[in-house]
């Protein structure tokens, strides 16, 4: 029997199933570091232990989006090796804030599974929660990905499709204990714009493009321990069908997340995901852009410090985004658009 | 009002302004690590925490260059957003070290305004501070830069052009308190050549070249959070002066400053920048040589472990330099020399 | 004089010599994430604190081939700097394991000169001891390359080759002092497989590919301080024998064990390297994939929770190893192959 891992297929995954995932992994100050060279990102509450502090917290604390490819990665071996396609992110909240020296680790349970009509292959729908070391949860998302079948003779499950949220309710967010934005230091952060300056509908442009090079992404995916070949042996890829290694789609969540700086720089701390999608391929050389719009503005309850904004972000390759790309007057997606993310974001208040 | 950030133009600095630069910067040693990776260094001071704690520091203290990059990435967003160059840099001392842990923070204010002739541009001059979490100064500088004007109409303010001095004078220079360099061990460091044996006028070939990537240079960029466009988007770029990202100038003087490990290895300390021309652009695929002249050479009063010697670093292109290119035959600059860097270190002396 | 380091060449070199090799470098928690980030590593004891701690460490170690690379880098200055070829190590013990802090530095004694027939080059033997900061062994090995004369017309010394084992004896290996792999949990290492389960002569594909980029080969390489040349200089490289800049042979073993988890999983750590053969270069652009038969399985005495397992991991570029390939039917070696490594891992045992 071969000692290497196979990954799951369609037909060994059962409802409810747990998985325990491998690989638990301490992210430090390295990895903050290189997350930091990989992507550009200024958002101050990870970038300065003082300014960290201030508001409350222990230290400066881990890009919410590495630790969302941490948790992430460890799910990719059991998960979507044998993936065709991966096909959507829902119902993800953020928890404990992870600070560096806290070690994450995943477990998934199996809380769908629809075989596909061609009997080829089939969505599993899996709930992961990443814990740090206390066994405190650092992220809990739903994900659903279309996965090959070994045997294409295997039978069917039954088909059971859960019901995921449009997006995460308010009063489901998490805001880290103890944490005080009534002195937030807008100067330091880079930004006067705070909550009350942001309405719903509002669009913004976030400007500066970012190419991608081959070997940032593959470090990237490999820091995350993220194991999907697809990313990283040119030899098979270029047989395969784009001719070249397919960038991982978390890699333009974070260049999105970072480019948004500009226009965004008080969205302090993503609380949650309420879906995702990855409209096209990226490869490297392509150079990534982004623009967002406020979806929705609530205030939090109990809280005058601090609001809630429920983002979309669209992020397009070689092309600048004043005009806001998204669908065309033909009603089809723009086809520079990679990337349709819908989140939540805490941002500060105008103390009065 | 857009929200994102459109830089300052010409005619929105004051003279006397103070302008406190966002993000603060804990750096960790994490970036260290990606700072030997990314150009080589091997000073030993910045290498091993036992090497500097037997000359009295706390530890491995962050390299100096790295130190600058920091300090001097935070005002771009400010500073230089709308420059059309960076045209210089004088009075540069380095003040408290910086070791991992540290948070660092710029702050800079405007000391001369001269609008060009063409009515298009004008130069800022400012001097930046840098500081740690104490409010120590670890870096106070002046540069200078040519600014694009928004609007060419608007009045141009009356000349103040800072009288800026050639050199740092020696008895301005900061020597680390505590540190005893009597104890500084030569084998460890690598060189046997003190201070004792470099002469004013001498020229040190610095034998090997480096080669550049274009990830290697936006990493270090980014690490350093720099946000120059020019040095990140290729497809803005590819239309632009030269069909191609530039290579942020920070990262030619690590280059230069590493490779002058191979002849001045005991340079324990960079104390001042004294001026500094980026003579020519870089690009990715360009390899990197350097040479160093012993400008001066100055005793510290009341020290007898170390000594002062003022340095002239010469970076180049695609070409050795074992003959020291820098003016031809002709009075002209060598074509391949892209930084001429005036500076200052401290170097052990032999203890007799 | 020169100031720059011109290495040794064969004629520099005594039997018996001591050389103390320069730059001390305290191994951090950046070093470990680089490491991650360039190769991709799983294996637990480098990756979780926690992992490590259950085990009896203090926490996460460094990669044992990381440590390697680091006290080899320091090497190659004095040793290596004119060296036509890498010719093979061995005897290559681990020994206290290095943890994020540890300072590491390296000291050689020559153990064997031959002057080859033609008279331009002699093989020099070293054996080389990498001691942390509390000048404990931590790795312990023999290399022996071909250097250059400086002087043709230098006299040959009286010929002297060391014998060196072909692998390390299993009572020499060292296994960490209070490590106690009794707890070993296997669903957080990734596999099942346990040393029980690996029968001697058993073949095994480690199935992924990784495509290697210039910029990571060079940070890598970088990041251990290694100056050999050949790797870094593209404007040298070009008019050189392969148009090229060479990848560090290092780099490869790091790709391969880190390829091999899929497969070997629990082959916790390196206690040796029985010998080692760079077979043929490899350059920016090739895809790793490797294979590995075990040579040899062993008890500890004493000990029930772990054994050994002597390995033979073979890596190949551009080639899939399905096929185990090696040595063709016509006895040449397949001219895939580019590393030929022969060392001994500790693996836990089941406990009953």
């Amino acid at each position: 029997m071969t000692k290497t891992n196979p990954g799951n297929y369609f037909e060994d995954f059962r409802l409810g199933q747990e998985i325990i995932h491998a690989t638990p992994r301490t992210v430090t100050e390295g990895d903050m570091a290189l997350y930091v060279a990989l992507t550009g990102s200024r958002f101050p509450l990870h970038s300065a232990d003082t300014f960290a502090q201030d508001l409350g917290f222990e230290g400066a604390t881990v890009d919410d989006a590495l630790a969302f490819h941490v948790v992430f990665g460890k799910t990719v071996p059991d998960v979507s090796l044998n993936a065709v396609a991966n096909l959507g992110y829902a119902a993800c909240r953020f928890g404990e804030p992870v600070y560096p020296g806290d070690t994450l680790s995943s477990v998934s349970q199996v809380i769908g599974l629809k075989e596909n009509s061609n009997g080829k292959t089939g969505t599993v729908y899996v709930r992961s929660i990443g814990v740090n070391q206390r066994g405190e949860m650092v992220l809990d998302y739903c994900r659903w990905v279309m996965v090959r079948k070994r045997d294409e003779s295997a039978p069917a499950p039954d088909p059971v499709v859960p019901e995921l949220p449009d997006a995460v309710a308010v009063h489901d967010l998490i805001v880290p204990d103890g944490a005080d934005f009534g002195v937030y230091d807008t100067t330091a952060a880079g930004s006067p714009h705070l909550w009350e300056d942001y309405k719903e509908g509002e669009r913004i442009d976030h400007v500066d493009g970012m190419t991608i090079e081959e070997a940032e992404h593959a470090m990237a995916t490999r820091l995350y321990q993220n194991t999907a070949r697809v990313h990283f042996n040119q030899h098979t890829e270029k047989e395969g069908r784009f001719g070249r290694r397919l960038i991982y789609g978390g890699h333009i969540i974070s260049l999105a997340r970072a480019l948004s700086f500009n226009g965004l720089a008080n969205a302090v701390r993503i609380v949650a995901i309420n879906g995702g999608r990855h409209v096209a391929p990226t490869f490297a050389g392509d150079t990534i852009y982004a623009w967002s719009e406020v979806l929705e503005k609530h205030e939090l309850p109990g809280r005058r410090d601090i609001g809630v904004l429920r983002l979309r972000t669209i992020a397009v390759k070689d092309r600048a985004c004043a005009d806001f790309p998204m669908t065309g007057a033909d009603g089809k997606t723009d086809p520079s658009v990679v990337l349709d993310l819908d989140y939540t974001v805490l941002m500060p208040r105008r103390v009065s």
